[in-house]
This record gives C-alpha cells, structure tokens and sequence, in this order.
C-alpha cells in the first residue's frame, strides 16, 4: 500500500505541458505563455509563404516548397479550425485558462530546409530520407524550424501544432510551455499501416482520412491490401473485367485517378503508399473475369482449401497465368513508379491443398510445388525491379516455401513468435506485424456462420482466432527489435498494423485504429523507453498524453476512441491507477 | 464433408424476402411486388390523419392519435427518405430489382386500434400492455394494422417500413413480399437498454438516437444510470450544488427540461426511461457538493474500497443522508412520475471495508451493517411508492445483503451463473443483465493504469474483468428464463443490455450497441427458437437478417458496424459458414 499523501490525488492538476504524441526524443519546455493569430509571418528558407488554404497541385511532380506550404495550411488549419478547450484534461470547474491579457504572441515561424529534396524522399525505400527536425519556441515569440529534409519539417510543423489549445473564450489559442526545445528523429524508418480494401470496400475519403491521422501520428507508410479473393476493386484499363466482374458494385471501384489520388495525398502528408496485389493465394476473385487462372475458388467446405471464405489461388503451371500477371503488371506498375519504391506481392497462406485440385498438378508435395512457386516470384520480382520497385512479401515466402528473395526484398511477418528475430538475424529486411500485437481487427468474434449441431457446438462462445482486443497498453509494450541481437536491429525496419476488414467500414475505421495506432506510433517513433532514464515509460506519463492526443484527433475530425473515462483525464493518472 | 451440390453456392442468391428484425412470431408473405408513394392514404380507426412531418407536442399529456401520427411520420421518414438500395444483400452485378412498369401501389393503410389506451399504456409496469399486432398487405395494395394499443400500432409500423427498399432508378420504393400477412406479440415484456452517463457525458442527441434505433428493435425500456461517483450531470434545482460541483463541466449536465424531453421522445417511441440514482454505494461524488454524507470517496488504493476508482458510498448511519435523499426525491421524483412508473435505486456493489473507515461505524460486519442498510432501503422504497413508482434494485440487495423487498420490485442481476434462475424461482420479479451475455462495453482491455514493476507484469497483456468481447452470436444464444422452472418463467420480465461507459461516449456510441442489441432484441422479442419448428434458428437463417438490418440501420443514421464482409452479404449465407 502506498503512502497515504502520495495517493492525494484529487488536489493534484494533469498539466497538459508536454503532452506530445508522438513524444519527442529531446524535448525541454518551459511555462510561459504564448498566443498564436493567423497574421503571423511565416518564411521557408526566407522567404514568406501562403499559409492559409494552400493545396500542393496534382501530379507527380513533387517540390519541396508546395508540399511545405500544403503543411503549413494545414497546421494553420490544425491550430485555428479544428482545435479544442482542453477542459477534459483540468480538474473539473479549475481555471486552467491564461488570462487574454497580456496577449504575447508567436511573432515568426521561420522553416531552414538545411538539404535538398530529391525524387527519393518523396519515394523513399527505408533509411533514404533523414526524417529529424529541430524547434525552438522563444520567450519572445520566435519559431525556429530547423529539417535536413521537407519530411522533417512536416513533422516539424505537425509536432508545433499539437503545442496549441484553443481558449474558451473564443477564437484565441495559446501555448503555455515556452519555452520550447525540441530535437527529434524516428527510431524506426517504417511505421505503417495496412489497410484491407478487398474484404469490404473502403472509400477514398476514409482513406485520405487515415493519411490524415497517419500523419499527425508521424506514421509514413500505408500498405494498401488492395485486392483478396473476395473482391477485385482496383480498375486495370487492359484488363477491364477484373473490376467489372470482381468489385462488389460498379460504384466501389479505385480508378487510376483515385489511385493516384491517394499517392498524391500521402505524399503531401509524408506517407508514402504502399500496392499490395496479394498471390498466388487470396486471388480467387480473378475467377470472375477471367477462367482458366484459378484454383479452388469457392471450394467448400473452405477449412480444407484456405484461412476464410473464399478460396482460390493462382494455378502454379500455367503459361497463361505468367501471361495475365505481365499484363497486369505492365498495366499497374508503371503508374505507381512515380510515387512509390515498393510493391507488395503478397505470398500470405498459400494453401497446398488448392494444388491437388488443380488438374495440371494433382499435389500438394512442396517438392512439386516449392519450385514452381520460386519460378513465379522470380518472375514477378523481375518484373518489379524491371520498374525500379523494390518487392515486398509475407513472410510464408521464406519461412514455409523457403523462397529464395533478392536482397532488396522486404518480408512481413505476421505470425508472432519469434519469427521477426529469426528473419532479422537471417539477414532480411523485416516488418513487424506480430497478430499478438498488431492486428487491429482481433477480438470482436467471429464473422463466419456456425450452423446448429457439432459446428455451433465447438465453436461456443464464438471467439474469434486472434481474440483478445490488443488494447493500446499491450501494443505500447512490444516494440519490434527488442530480443534481436544489436549487430541485426537495423534489419528490422520498423512495424505496421494490419486492419483486415471482415467487420470493418467507414462505421468503425476510425474507431478501431485510433487512438491504438497512436501507441504504436510513438514505438516506432521515439520508444517505448525513456532515453534519458533507460525505464519503460510508464502508463501513468503515457496515459495522460494519449487522453489528450485522443481529443486532438477527435477536434480534427476522426473518431477515435476514448481510453478512460472523464473522471481519470481530469486528474492525475494516478487517480485511475491500479497499485498492485 | 457435405455434398458438392449443397456447397454449389455461388450461384445461389440469397432473397431479402422476409427479412425483417426482430422477426414476428408469426408471417407468411407471397411474392408480388408493390411500390409505394407518399400520396398513400393513411387512416387512424377511420379517420384520415396527418403522414409528413408530424411530431407530436411536448407535455405530459399523451394522446394515442398525436402518437400514432408522429409513429407514421417516422415510418415515412424511414421509407422514402432513409432508406436503401440492397445492392450488398444480392449477388453483385445481379439484376435483383423490379422493373418500374407496371407501378402497382399501395393504395390505404388502415390503422385500427381495437382497444383504448390509458395513462398505463404509456408508462407501464411491466405486463400491463398488449403490444401485440396484426399487419396484413393484400395483393391490392390494402394494408391493415390491427392493434389494441398504440405501442402496438407503433411496432407494427416499424415492422411495416421494415419491408420497402429504395430502388436505384431514384425516388421509387417498394416491396417483393406481396401478400404479407403478420401476427406479433412479444416474448417478454421489458427489452432494455442501460445507458451509463456519469462514467462519461453523453449527449442528449446520443440518447434520442438510441431511443430511435431501440424502437426500430422493439426494445422498449431505456434505464438511465444518471449518476456514479464519477459524475453527478443531473440537476437537481433545490440541490443545486450536485451538478455545479458533481458535473464535469458546467456544459455537461441534464436539466429538468433535458430530462422530460428525453422521457417524452421515448414515450412517443414507445420507450419507457427509467432513471437510476444508484445509492448507498457508487455515489462518491456527492462528496464534492455535499459534504458529511460520503464515506471513502476516492480512497486509495480503491480495490480495497470499490471496484473502480473513485470510491465514495453514503454513510450507513447518519440522519443527514436520510434528509439528503428525502430532498433529493422530492425534487425529482415528481419529475418523473408522469412519464414513468419505475424507479431504480441501484446497490450494486457496495464494499462493507468504506464503513470500516466510517467514524461512525468503523466496522465492516455485516450483522451491523444489514440492517442499517435494510432500514436506509426500506425509507427509500417507501418513498418511490408514495409517487406511485415501483423501486428497481441490483441483485446484490437480495444476494449478498438479504435486504427485504416489497413484491413491487425488480430485481436487476448482473452476475450471471444461476442467479436469473435462483431470483426468480425465489418469487422476484427479475431482469436478465447477465454480465457474460448482456455487458456490451466488455473486452476491449483496462482503462486503468498500471505502472512498472508488479502491477505491469500481475496485468499484463492488459485483459478486462470481464473479456471477451460479447459478439452477437453469443448474445442471440441467451435466453433469459431458459432453465427457469415453468411456474416461475413468468417472474423472469425480460433482459437489459448494459453499456458501461469508461471508455464509450459519442464516438463509439453506435457501434458497440448495434446490431448486438438487435440479437438480443429479437431473442426478447420473438425468441432464438423458431416457433414452428422447436428448433433453434439457425445463424444460416439469422445472419441475412441481421446484415440487412445493420444496413437499415445506417441508412437511418445510426452508425452500426458490419458484422459481415460484403462477399458474405451478397451470398447465400452458406457461402461464410463453417461445416464442422
């Protein structure tokens, strides 16, 4: 039992100072109070810059000073639109207010790009772009934003944003840490998200809208899994039937617009977008438009054949299958080069069995089947390279066919374990996506139909296979290289959540990733460990700073969801806290 | 392995033929299609009455007319301004839809109320209404609505709306059903919700939106838990200080007018609130407007002391807490009674060590503490009585203290095993809120905070008390008075599902309620056997259902998730099944 005066607790006020999120790696603050108006001057490299309701123009022509201006307005945007009182995180009925009087303000933001951008850090494999910033807060109201890179300053700007509250009084928002110094830079190079566009359709602007949400994380890649054997929404004009016949409804399709679209979008925000075409399994839906290709699609009873419904895999010895992916990739790839270093082939739970009812095989002998596999991705990783893409795969690729990979390959693991270490120390290039941690659908039961009888019986109560819920504490605790030996860590290049969206739409987007991709966010960025102490953060520092983040986001338009009730923000975390 | 034949699903369509939720007790329906307009005639026991944008006017004083009127507006509402095309509940690329010629139409429906309703009718107990209906569509576009009282012609017109679609060519509505032919009733009397506002605010526009989509469930009860030792947002005019001092912003609270707008909005609906004021525990927050009358508020570490921080019960000995209550209910009981006929005193969990620390008591000996507690219910009771309302408890009144009850009282239990069974085979009027059915905020992880060290590692990965997550398909097995002997079936009056509010608020709302109150609501309802068979409804047969139903939901605004993919919606529901 602890001491009773260290349990006052409800004396004791959360001051919001430092409640960044992700928290920066060096970060020194004071207490002094500025305010912020829109008249204020900002320059880049100089020079003054439009500030408000400035959009970098379409195409695939990047420069660093329109992609600059697009943060700023929407930092601007961020601060003076869509910012909020931060009542919940004061005791109740406390004046936690600065008076409007006098009303100091930030007088410059002056950005120092101290590099040049090139092609690369808009397309960056990982390590390309040097992502650290610096900033300065003065007493007398002048900001330094110091990146080697425009990603940097995004951050940069993104961070300086999260320093603002609005006052109830009205249109007046301030900042009560000045000063503020700030040198920051990210643990890991990847920190991703993936999103399932296949099992149910996602709309471009919920998809925008995480780009979003990524970027206030400072997460900067998103996986799109963009097409599975259940649906094919992605339009490929030389192969037009695949979004005819495989996308759900004429209207839920990604055109090559929307798709560039989305590119474009990330791109401004720092995130870059990842293609996933998932094969040869999950890739039944070709079926629809084009025969002869697949196998096993919608074979039944589907537990023999696949993980879900429905089945249906690329037949693994036939010309015509080589065939069709030349097209697609002659189609697709050239058109995802000018905004994007990688492409996702997928290789998730291939299923042998399909081969033995694919009449040109009749086997599920990996000696059959493991050869003509490695000639196929073989093919189709030349093929990528051909286009200056580097592949991406999951990690059954290695770990159960065994699949001899380039170097520049980056494999995926999901299955948990101690697969992502064992990868790392294998020498490959490793993202983490552990099911125990990072899948963000588990939990909510089971979305198959069990009939009454033994199937109902056996299933009873329902959970589903990776139950339970990953609450945001247990993903704050797994940070990817822990256990990999210090001479491998480095090949672990960061993680990425996965939202398979068998229960999953606009409904529930928001609420499902966030705030729990914020807890990975801050992994990934700056650790799960204080550098300058070498403990684990504790919840009771980390909790407050994620209730407030969570309220940021919710003021900027994304539903993310509350982590504890308004009694706990409004106090000290230890009023919400379980001594053991 | 079942036959091939069987499996050949593919071309299989599922038809939305009879697809309404909860599904009647009793249907039989044809195959004709008939559109319907807003130009259709609508009688109420002959007499033609108002269809568009009717809401009946504030004020205690309920009318059937002005009820049924705003119940056909809602339903109008539903049909031609709400509604959808069932693109997701056919086969993709399918030509599911009728053709626009000829229009044949619904010409009349004729309401008649065969009984006439009384002041009980719209604040009942539990058993004194008939809400049973019949609803008859006739090939000639006669509809016939046949009910005794108005909360029967309301769920009538709910299940009415329930069988019209948009169709795609635009502002065209219509039915596949033709003739339809109802009879309805339900299987248990009260069909709640619990709503938690004192862990979180919700917003008045939160709680009318549940009352809308309960009454499209034909859940008829919204409990109210009002107050917590979180929060106190109810005012209360001559105690002015609890929701000053008690809410968590003075924005955040309930006046009287909230509160009688609420209550109308569900009678209207037919829902009757029920408001509880939980006491003698989980009342803490009294301590900050009044003080004396608190014993243990926000005492640390709180497990000695409650289950969840913060702590704060009435003392058990003290005449001020008697006055307190006496003036509390003067206020607010008036308040109440012309809307409703229950209500709840709450006592669960009540932790005899707070009157250890009561200088008063300074004893947790139950011989001591029972009959101060049986004397401090008895004086509540008998107040609730003189306004003529029925008290409501939490099972532990009865379970773990023994307290004497008048036979007008409910008996709310949470605590699953036996206890539904063993209340009322003991005589007491029950409701089922069975923690491992009904807790819908369950299995999403701890709120509290754990801090390094033991309390980090003894919670680890971070598991709630009560995981998992309470999927549909396990809500849709319970059924309340199941096991309950048959003489005492009668005692069991429904069930109530509880929505715990530590981490829901408006964000979440939605999609942790619906469509998992749907599965209970139809079990209430019409049960989880089919009445014609004995047998359990298959999840074959209730999953289209239900992926209909969640559709209608969204389409009037209420954002339940999905609980299938779209490959599953638009097929045959054997399509997603898993064969043992």
């Amino acid at each position: 039992m602890l001491p009773k005066a260290i349990l006052a607790i409800a004396a004791l006020a959360f001051s919001p100072a430092n409640a960044l999120w992700p928290i920066p790696q060096k970060i020194t603050t004071g207490d002094s109070v500025l305010f912020i108006d829109e008249a204020v001057r900002v320059t880049y490299n100089g020079v003054q810059i439009i500030t408000i309701g400035y959009n970098p123009p379409a195409g695939s022509n990047f420069n660093s000073k329109e992609i600059v201006q697009g943060a700023v307005s929407r930092t601007f945007q961020s601060i003076f639109s869509n910012n909020f009182v931060p009542w919940k995180l004061n005791p109740r009925n406390s004046n936690f207010e600065p008076k409007l009087a006098p009303l100091n303000r930030i007088q410059t933001i002056a950005i120092q790009q101290t590099g040049k951008d090139t092609a690369t850090t808009f397309k960056p494999r990982a390590g390309d772009v040097d992502e650290s910033y610096s900033l300065t807060v003065s007493k007398n109201g002048q900001v330094n934003i110091s990146a080697k890179s425009s990603t940097g300053i995004l951050h940069a700007l993104e961070t300086f944003s999260q320093l603002f509250y609005q006052h109830s009084a009205g249109h007046y928002f301030y900042t009560t840490q000045v000063p503020v110094s700030i040198q920051d830079a990210p643990n890991y190079p990847h920190r991703g998200v993936m999103l399932d566009l296949a099992r149910t359709y996602q709309t471009v602007t919920d998809i925008k809208r995480t780009i979003d949400a990524m970027s206030w994380n400072k997460l900067n890649r998103l996986h799109l899994h963009i097409t599975d054997s259940q649906s094919w929404p992605l339009v490929i004009p030389s192969l037009p039937k695949l979004s005819q016949e495989g996308a759900y409804h004429p209207s839920l399709v990604y055109s090559p617009a929307d798709l560039a679209g989305i590119f474009q979008y990330g791109i401004d925000r720092g995130v870059e977008v990842i293609t996933e075409i998932d094969m040869p399994g999950h890739i039944g839906v070709v079926e629809l438009a084009y025969s002869d290709l697949i196998v096993a699609y919608q074979e039944m009873p589907y537990q023999y054949y696949c993980a879900e419904p429905p089945c249906g895999a690329f037949s693994l010895n036939d010309s015509k299958v080589y065939d069709f992916v030349d097209k697609l990739f002659d189609d697709l790839l050239p058109r995802i080069t000018p905004y994007s270093s990688y492409f996702h082939t997928g290789g998730d739970e291939l299923n042998a069995n399909d081969s033995m009812i694919d009449p040109r095989l009749k086997t599920n002998s990996s000696d059959v089947l493991q050869p003509l596999l490695q000639k196929f991705i073989s093919h189709a990783h030349s093929k990528i390279r051909a286009q200056g893409l580097s592949p991406f795969v999951w990690e059954e690729m290695v770990t159960t066919w065994n699949i001899t990979l380039g170097n520049d390959t980056v494999v995926q693991s999901w299955l948990g374990g101690d697969a992502v270490k064992n990868l790392a120390e294998s020498g490959y290039k490793v993202i983490d996506t552990d099911y125990n941690f990072y899948y963000l659908d588990c939990g909510r039961g089971q979305w198959v139909n069990f009939p009454n009888g033994d199937s109902f019986n056996t299933y009873y109560p329902f959970g589903d296979w990776c139950a339970p819920t990953k609450n945001w504490r247990l993903i704050y605790s797994h940070d990817p290289a822990k256990g990999v030996s210090k001479s491998h860590a480095k090949n672990v290049l960061g993680g990425e959540l996965a939202i398979w969206s068998e229960m999953i739409d606009g409904s529930n987007m928001d609420n499902i990733i966030w705030p729990r991709g914020s807890a990975a966010g801050e992994v990934w960025w700056s650790g799960n460990v204080d550098t300058a102490t070498g403990q684990n953060r504790s919840q009771l520092e980390v909790t407050p700073r994620l209730n407030e983040f969570r309220e940021r986001m919710l003021a900027r338009g994304v539903n993310a969801m509350p982590i504890q009730m308004t009694y706990c923000t409004q106090l000290n975390a230890t009023a919400c806290t379980l001594f053991a």
